[in-house]
């Protein structure tokens, strides 16, 4: 189904939101006060328009509260990211997500009327810093509070050309592996025959801490 | 196991970047050339320092070479981007990981010597682009590049109150259900008999193509 969504603020995160919409065959407005980075936009989006998201007026000629979403990605400029995200609530819009720079911005936000508030800077700070402190896991969702889906590589020959019954994984390590990828090919709830190789990467499912301790074991010598 | 990190570049993803890596033990050396900045950071790391990135002899005098990971996260400014990678390269870092604005961006900074390049608002961008456009996927993991690895919420009351038998989720989906969450509790591997009810979350995993099915059939009346 197609949806109508105006981005304001063409910053690299606002820039990769057109892309990736305008890609879906989404309806994107794109709009900046930047009068340069607006023209590098015509070719992208559905519209790209020249306007000061501060100014009522413009605001309420684009028709900004008619949109499906609206996302005020106005990054660096807290007034300009707070006033924006006021009008564009006072105009009627259904659906304000907009970016926010700290905690108390983000707070702030949410009192004026966004519906979500997204902080991709601190997200991935926290991903990247994630990343780093384990040393095979490659990826990784939160189910819950004590619950992990991860993604991590067998870097470590002791694991390498065994089954899953031959290294008891379920039993001792009390993770379920969802899928098993060894090179292009995916291999879905593998059976306790399949053998795992160097360079494989286990897809898993547990708390959190059974995660962390498979972590350090693939880590060890 | 304590390790060193450097980051050069205290923007809003250096801060978070910081924050997490100390949160967790770790020794962390803030370099920023903004005086002010650098000041408010005293009290997060082990060390703040004032420096500019682009000089090598500031660099040397910090011993960058002898970091486990140095992490280059100066945004806007390009030129000092490059050229800080540069000289943390020639000052013999094992572990360079570069923040970068764009494709060509990051590719220089591979070829000047960055062994990771990251884009952080590129990456949340697209993140965000794939939530908005799914109904009911919270969260999303790639396995390959035809399987993924999702967290679905049952909104719909057609799917509630079923078992998985009753739904014959597994072949007429052709996906897995890894975990159910059911308020705060989760539900690993759930069996045929478990009944889904309205607000759960389910964390499946399969073809990317019959994730994208099940979003849809979610989503209908
Ligand atoms: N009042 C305004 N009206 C319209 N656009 C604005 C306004 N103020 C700022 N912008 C635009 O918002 C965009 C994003 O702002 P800025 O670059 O400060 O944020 P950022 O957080 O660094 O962005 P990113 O991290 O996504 O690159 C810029 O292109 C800027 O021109
Ligand atoms: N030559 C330099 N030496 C040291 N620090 C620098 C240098 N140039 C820029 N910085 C610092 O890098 C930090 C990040 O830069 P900037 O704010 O332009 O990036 P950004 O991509 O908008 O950051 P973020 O999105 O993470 O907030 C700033 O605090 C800036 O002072
Ligand atoms: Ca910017
Ligand atoms: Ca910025
Ligand atoms: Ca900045
Ligand atoms: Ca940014």
């Amino acid at each position: 189904m197609k949806q109508s969504f105006a981005v304001i603020g063409l910053g690299r995160f606002g820039l990769s939101l057109c892309q990736s919409l305008t890609a879906s065959g989404q309806d994107v407005l794109a709009v900046d006060n930047n009068e340069e980075l607006v023209e590098s936009y015509k070719e992208i989006v559905t519209q790209a328009v020249i306007a000061d998201a501060q100014d009522e007026e413009a605001m309420r000629d684009l028709d900004i509260g008619s949109f499906d979403h609206v996302i005020v990605a106005v990054g660096q400029n807290i007034q300009a990211s707070m006033l924006a995200t006021l009008i564009v609530k006072e105009l009627g819009a259904k659906h304000i997500i907009a970016k926010a720079e700290t905690a108390m911005h983000g707070k702030a936000l949410s009192k004026i009327g966004a519906d979500e508030v997204v902080f991709p800077e601190r997200d991935m700070g926290q991903r990247l810093a994630r990343r780093l402190l384990s040393h095979n896991i490659l990826n990784f969702l939160s189910i819950s509070d004590e619950y992990t889906l991860a993604e991590v590589q067998v870097q470590n020959p002791k694991f390498s050309g065994k089954t899953l019954a031959e290294l008891d994984f379920r039993r001792h390590y009390r993770l379920t592996i969802v899928a098993i990828k060894h090179g292009k090919k995916v291999i879905i709830s593998p059976g306790a025959h399949t053998v795992i190789d160097l360079g494989d990467t286990l897809s898993v499912v547990g708390e959190t801490m059974d995660v962390e301790y498979l972590d350090k074991k693939l880590s060890e010598d």
